[in-house]
């Protein structure tokens, strides 16, 4: 029997718009996974009335809610109280996650638990208890009259800890179906000619579907199964995976991988080989992305940001005659911005971004979204020229470090830099 | 009269988890701005009965029911449709509507205006129209049976500027009252220390109102009027901002500003500086940053990213006796970074980060949320030693930038450059 889920998100910090609703994208993504449909998202205050008239719409139109929020050792947290009213459930005390909670404050807060804290230990009778293992409130889940009611904790970082181990091996019991999704990641081609090249394989399939969800630049495809069991499944799914990825060539860059600079990484790791970075219009999101992912110091040296033309000459000593006569934003200097990142760092490979972001073109009337990616490898030189046309300063850089990745991803696997 | 507003996003994608709900974010600061209360966020997908059980809850809870989404060319687009059926309006085809985005498609897309779009042109009877200046669908509102219905485009860059250009105007006509907030933004200072300080101005203020809002090491104060006329509004707050801006001091760097890169970049505007940065450990963040505003390059000329201790050698000229003895993360080191960037670039000003990102401690083991921010300016070179604790990757890398531009600031408004 397939269920249907309400998500309610409880805080009026939501609905004042201080905070975006995070919760209910990563819980709904959580629950699609594993075969529950969700038909409803609801955001409440702290606010116990309007909480208990979300809860009884809630529980004619769903069978599991799950809620975030209001689950604090303060006044306004009130999610608890007002569930365990809606649903005649007592709550009682549990001395041993009481226990838990004191352990959990003098560990990490270093300091006594405040009394405040000890409501936090009073759950719903019966219930499953969710344990916290990054902050002090512990969430829960309970039957009554036909519904599952799952509470959740609000900072995004307990709740998705807990949903990943708590709540999807919950409501995978819930369920004799199993749904396994891969994601085949491809750069290059658009949302539209995709489906196009793909349409007699989409509309064939029912199980494994297949489904295209776009980024800037990126197409996510999605093959999912269904089946009886994760084996089965991931049987289903090979075979699609196979053939989609080998119809689509040089477009993917990997599959259930999060971005393309996690697919450079995982390349560079595997060849020994380290990189750097020579950018102008997008001003450091290179280094910024490879940086972000833990162990970027196994594959990134560095590198420099070349904003003014000046530190292009000086630091990445691109010649002044060259800058003259080809200008800033040019193939000439992207290459020998690349060379020069290469040179100063002792990387094996550099990659380069010169353009214009905009709002305005440059001085020499280069318009906006024209940029120029290089690469110096030990075998040669290379340049991707870019036109995003005239975007948003931001989509530009986005796109612009996106090509950067996918120029190094390519180089790495010996493709063509140059997109067919 | 105050008015209560809910706000129905429609969309699957929002339920499958693929996208988040920022549009529900926006309009709730909107309206809050504007004195209407959000009691109600609601998520539908493209299901025509869901969306109208959803209609039915709200006219009965809110007097104003603002709708994102479902206003595309295409068969599961059905908002209106689905409004209008629940209103009792009829659809008119506006022509002027359709001429406008005829001409849209010929301008923009450079094609021929495909039929399914002359639905787009279709509007409630006797509704306001709401231009979209950047996309296709207009939004439109009516009044029936007592409640204001809004529907605006599902793409967030659409919304918002329809939200800016139509939607607050329309709102602001609907209440006598006027709204006027500032926002005072502070650094260095923590939410519940603010609160204790500001305390007893808060607690006796109802109009204007102060109240907090904590980003990641930031705290955004909020002062808020409601007044019959936006001149009396700004009479009121004005003595306020000052009070409270006066009080706080050193930790307040702007009064509507949006962020410490925005406070640099104008104050370095002012007195006709440049800066340069060398970044380890924030990996490009605080270059990144700069670049992201348009015009940057008036006062930014570039950097380092010295991710490799090789680097901070061989390009920015760390002394390697230096990094032998104190460490890449160290005091010697930051300084030693800031004063090469700001040699090699020409800058005014440089601005260095060194230390530990995580998750793991560096060689030396140096734990992880040690950092050390270095400045290097005509008048000497200066350091702020930070302690973040054993936090998140993205968390310690973000709270560095932050850090990093605060000294910036600090320097910039000869203020001493450590957090007293």
């Amino acid at each position: 029997m397939s269920h249907t889920a309400e998500i309610i998100a409880v805080g009026t910090e939501l609905l004042l718009g201080n905070i975006v609703n995070t919760n209910a994208r990563d819980i709904s993504q959580a629950l699609s996974a594993v075969g529950v449909n969700v038909f409803w998202h609801t955001v409440v205050g702290d606010n116990p009335q309007r909480l208990k008239e979300a809860l009884d719409i809630a529980r004619r139109r769903a069978d599991i809610i799950i809620t975030t929020g209001g689950l604090g050792p303060t006044y306004d947290d009130l999610t608890k109280q007002t569930i365990c009213e809606a649903f005649g459930k007592p709550l009682v005390l549990h001395p041993d996650i009481l226990e838990t909670i004191r352990v959990y404050f003098e560990k990490n807060v270093h300091m006594k638990m405040p009394s405040n804290n000890v409501q936090q230990a009073e759950l719903p009778k019966g219930c499953t208890v969710f344990d916290n293992s990054v902050g002090t409130a512990p969430g829960c889940a309970f039957e009554a009259d036909g519904v599952h009611v799952l509470m959740l904790p609000g900072p995004p970082f307990e709740m998705l800890t807990m949903l990943k181990n708590h709540v999807v091996p919950y409501l995978r019991r819930l369920s004799s179906e199993v749904i396994v999704s891969h994601d085949i990641m491809t750069f290059g081609l658009g949302e539209s000619p995709m489906e196009e090249l793909l349409r007699e394989k989409m509309s064939h399939m029912e199980n494994p579907s297949l489904a295209t969800y776009a980024k800037p630049s990126e197409v996510r495809l999605r093959a999912t199964a269904k089946a009886a069991s994760q084996e089965e499944a991931e049987a289903m799914l090979a075979p699609v995976v196979k053939e989609v990825t080998d119809f689509l060539g040089d477009y993917v860059y990997g599959v259930d991988v999060p971005g393309l600079e996690n697919a450079c990484m995982a390349l560079l790791k595997e060849r020994g080989l380290t990189f750097a970075t020579a950018e102008s219009c997008t001003g450091g999101r290179v280094a910024e992305r490879i940086t972000a992912l833990p162990g970027a110091s196994a594959v990134y040296r560095g590198g420099v940001v070349s904003y003014w033309t000046g530190v292009k000459a000086d630091v990445l000593g691109v010649p002044a005659e060259m800058l003259d006569t080809y200008g800033a934003v040019s193939e000439q200097t992207a290459k020998a911005m690349a060379q020069g990142a290469r040179r100063i760092t002792g990387a094996d490979i550099a990659v380069s971004v010169t353009g214009v972001a905009g709002p305005d073109p440059d001085e020499r009337g280069v318009p906006v979204g024209i940029v120029y990616i290089g690469l110096a490898t030990p075998e040669g030189t290379f340049c991707r020229p870019c036109d995003f046309g005239k975007r948003r300063r931001d989509r530009i850089q986005d796109l612009a470090s996106n090509h950067a990745f996918d120029v190094l991803r390519r180089c790495l696997t010996g493709l063509p830099i140059s997109l067919s």
